[in-house]
């Protein structure tokens, strides 16, 4: 009922096997080859017993003009759930193409949080579109929660939710529970508000309904529960539900005053993304997403692209500086790569660690000393090791003692600095408010080949010439 | 009632301050005075309101030996909760020091799942202990429990479930949980068995809640579910509560049975988990936890560092073949790391897209030769612009437009290269089965340094001597 599902239960994949959960090749040539022969009735058939967002991920994994034909032959019998589980990205080349009347009938049954998950990345004629399309009451709610700022709790809340006052009894809230027409689609809780709406209680349903009807509900909320202010960042909002294993949870305004309802689902998705993004900025790429175009792909690409060849230029400037030691001594051009390369790795290493930890709350004022001391020892420690093995692979490959310990000096020089640049960067990012997953690959990088290079090179001359 | 939460709604938070969640610093400070003055009744105090996750955080965050004071001082009134919370690494410290008394008290509010998830990285000897600390019918269903393979649906999921025939009413429903004394803490669906005890449907508790007695369960269940088979990987089930917004879903063994329920707080866990194991592989980092020592972290990464080590030495082994070239020409010692790192760079982006599109199933065989010939189109679109800027740095900075058409030329070929290193790579590891995360780094590094030196130098050969 509150739940919509794919066809079958999946007791096909009862030895775990590694494709479930993905459409088959079977269904997908019977989709696109009803799209081909236009058959709108095979079409219907085949999409109808599909969960919503399997559905979403066909349409993202199949190429730009097979999705236009398919979403044509379609039509009206388009699921506004399908629309909002779709990709951002290509949400936006959906909608843009779709009638109005095709449009409205897609919006009718979706939630008030949904609508506006689904509007707020469009143009602003766009959004008039679809706010035209809803009716009155939803338009209201969506307006409204379009007015806190994106990424907050009051754009991830829905309007619809169930509140009682705490003097109801357990047959007053069953009995109007029953009588009730507008109820959310799924909820998990009923709020206790007292009158002026603020929340004093949460009262689970598997509490209410293992209950006589003559309980109070005072006396069984539970009155020691998160409240999320409606402009606490998304971020946040998905760590508190992870955090505290919650399932729902109130929303209110600046009084303090019941405004919506975040369940766990969209708390999930936010956490799901917010993870994505960190990997993603680690890695030098934007919001970019499988649909995009080679064109829109290269151009997401670019400025970090860019960034880093500044990077990497000033790391050969160092080099220049020595030109005279290599030209002297070319075995060091071969080596000296290898003293940046395991820099770079270590820092990352470090700095992964690190960003991940600020970004759960592991790493905080308690233990930043601490954690900065035990990179340190890391870099220190593993600096020492390679160290020994580099000098003899050093000794080894050209014969000279003097360059095994000078590769061997280098290597424990920018271990350790790798350790803590990749440390205290990320945490001096997050001080200054900017996201330690954005920049720090970037800084991190530098550091490490430039004193990479510049600690070999520089050693070399002293200690070779 | 269903849900411990921290002391206060945090109202004070109403801005969305940055440090939402996290305990303040007076807090944490007088945690600690009571700690060293030995004040048991006020640690207590001060500890009781706190949600058991945040004392968690708070235990790892604080040094060994405090932890250990602590612990010792708060003894017998510690919450088995604060356990089932603490990171994986630091909880086996933790039990191996408890008293056998202390940790029977402490397990007796948990549910199966939490207790599997405590004892199922414990060794041997201290499973028993733990065992032998539960009450007989609690260790017969961790034991069940315990017979799946890590990492698995049977592993995840709790015995305590709620279920229900299918001839019964509503009213029937309400009457039993009314009576029942054996509840789950928390439930939000009652699964609908046939007589051979196979899950037929599911009555979301808001359905239940808002029908008349009368009503049959047979008439408002949901028929259309997702089941979960005991053997299924964790990060498949994981997978499937995010894309189908599911908050609960039965566990089905080999013959169909029930015999268990997966909740959402343990998909989320293990979701964050995936994600956190994704991103930490990406930067070779294992296993590793904050409150690992120096040379328990050491160890950790050395694997990784001595991997990168032996890619280092093969790019030095390709640079050393052109040492000749290298002697006669030193602007290129100092020129070629630009194009390795640049490699390196776009290869790292391709390689995290397609790590995460496989982990989502957002890359399928439907779509993987639309993706590869994007990633090659984006790799040969960057790689000419790049080329022309660099061929410009290149012929500024040492006055020969041949070495900028070197630059430019090696570019192009490293920067195509590197996006199909990047995406074929980790589609290769994962059709072999191996996680792509895991080792498409050393992979992909490997093959972009060897082809930047290679292409860069081996140019210079031809077309500057």
């Amino acid at each position: 009922m509150q739940d919509q599902s794919t066809a079958e239960p999946n007791s096909a994949d009862l030895d775990g096997a590694d494709n479930a959960y993905a459409l088959d090749r079977v269904a997908t040539d019977a989709i696109l080859n009803a799209v081909e022969l236009g058959d709108k009735a095979a079409l219907v058939a085949l999409l109808d017993p599909l969960h919503s967002a399997d559905i979403a991920d066909f349409l993202e994994q199949i190429s730009g003009s097979e999705r236009s034909d398919l979403l044509r032959l379609w039509g009206t019998e388009i699921d506004g759930e399908v629309l909002s589980e779709l990709d951002e990205n290509l949400r936006v080349d959906v909608i843009e193409d779709l009638p109005a009347d095709v449009m409205a009938e897609a919006l009718k049954d979706l939630e008030s949080d949904d609508v506006v998950d689904l509007i707020e990345d469009l143009e602003v004629p766009e959004q008039a579109r679809v706010l035209d399309a809803l009716e009155d009451a939803e338009r209201v709610a969506v307006e409204q929660a379009l007015q806190y700022p994106e990424e907050t709790a009051g754009r991830l809340m829905q309007r619809e939710l169930v509140m009682s006052p705490a003097h109801w009894s357990v047959g007053n809230a069953i009995d109007y529970l029953r009588g009730a027409t507008d109820l959310p689609d799924r909820f998990y809780d009923v709020v206790i508000v007292d009158p002026k709406l603020q929340p004093i209680g949460k009262v689970a349903l598997s509490a209410l309904m293992s209950s006589p009807r003559d309980v109070m509900l005072a006396n069984i909320m539970d009155g020691n529960f998160q409240i999320i202010p409606a402009m606490q960042s998304q971020e946040d909002v998905a760590y508190a539900f992870n955090q505290y294993h919650m399932v729902s949870a109130p929303v209110i305004d600046e009084l303090g005053r019941l405004v919506g309802v975040i369940t766990i689902d969209d708390a999930m998705d936010v956490l799901d993304e917010e993870a994505e993004e960190d990997l993603k900025l680690l890695a030098g790429v934007g919001d970019e997403s499988l649909t995009d175009t080679v064109l829109d792909t290269t151009r997401q690409r670019f400025p970090w692209l860019a960034v880093n060849l500044i990077t990497a230029i000033v790391a050969s400037i160092v080099i220049a500086q020595f030109s005279g030691v290599i030209e002297a001594i070319v075995a060091l051009a071969v080596l000296m790569p290898i003293v940046a390369s395991m820099g770079g790795n270590a820092a990352t290493q470090t700095m992964t660690v690190a960003v991940r930890a600020l970004a759960t709350k592991d790493l905080t004022s308690s233990n930043a000393f601490r954690i900065i001391r035990r990179e340190v020892g890391v870099g220190l420690l593993n600096g020492l090791v390679f160290a020994v093995i580099i000098g003899i692979v050093g000794l080894i490959w050209f014969g000279s003692p003097m360059l095994g310990v000078v590769l061997g000096m280098a290597m424990v020089v920018n271990l350790l600095v790798a350790g803590m640049a990749g440390i205290l960067i990320p945490i001096i990012l997050d001080k200054l408010k900017i996201d330690p997953a954005l920049a720090s690959g970037a800084f991190v990088t530098t550091v490490t080949d430039v004193v990479g290079f510049f600690a070999f090179l520089g050693l070399a001359a002293i200690l070779l010439l």
